[in-house]
């Protein structure tokens, strides 16, 4: 069943365009996350704060990204990171047009 | 620009199969909303709680659509309602194989 994982964390920047140079190689890496069927990344240059939300498989492959970038997070001194994680009602959210698998 | 909004809220249910059932004709109406890209579902069973994530094409119509489910939501008695809007990079969300058009 997909599983739907939300990251917010305080970030300094850079925001859009930097932030976009900035992380695409951490973004190809993402892009190869087992079980990873998209990811959003949100941001909010007014309040210094972004984020991601992530779109699994199921709720083990979510669970190890959250292991993982949990880490990663912490390894770049990012500290206040808020998780939340939900169940996906997938017949609804075929209706309103969001991508379910990979293809 | 793209904007991402997330709703969260207090819900009795019903969940899963039995909210696909009940929700479906309101999905159909919400797939119809001006400038929304997609929708994801969300559910927590265990936590008695639900919501959705909503890519739009741009703030204004996030807004527009903030307010209008806001009173469709109190319409239904549904309190507590928690909304997060957010700012998405573009260039790092088509890396991670997100939609973010309609088509």
């Amino acid at each position: 069943m997909l599983n739907l994982v939300i990251f917010d964390f305080p970030f300094e920047g850079p925001f859009g365009a930097e932030m976009a140079t900035a992380f695409a190689p951490l973004a190809a890496e993402i892009d190869k996350q087992p079980g990873l069927i998209w990811k959003v990344w949100t941001e909010k240059p007014g309040e210094k704060a972004a984020g991601g939300v992530y779109l699994f498989a199921d709720a083990a492959a979510a669970d190890d990204f959250i292991e993982l970038h949990s880490a990663r997070l912490e390894s770049l001194g990012v500290k206040g990171v808020a998780i939340n994680q939900h169940e996906v009602n997938e017949p609804l959210t075929a209706i309103t047009n969001a991508s379910l698998s990979r293809d």
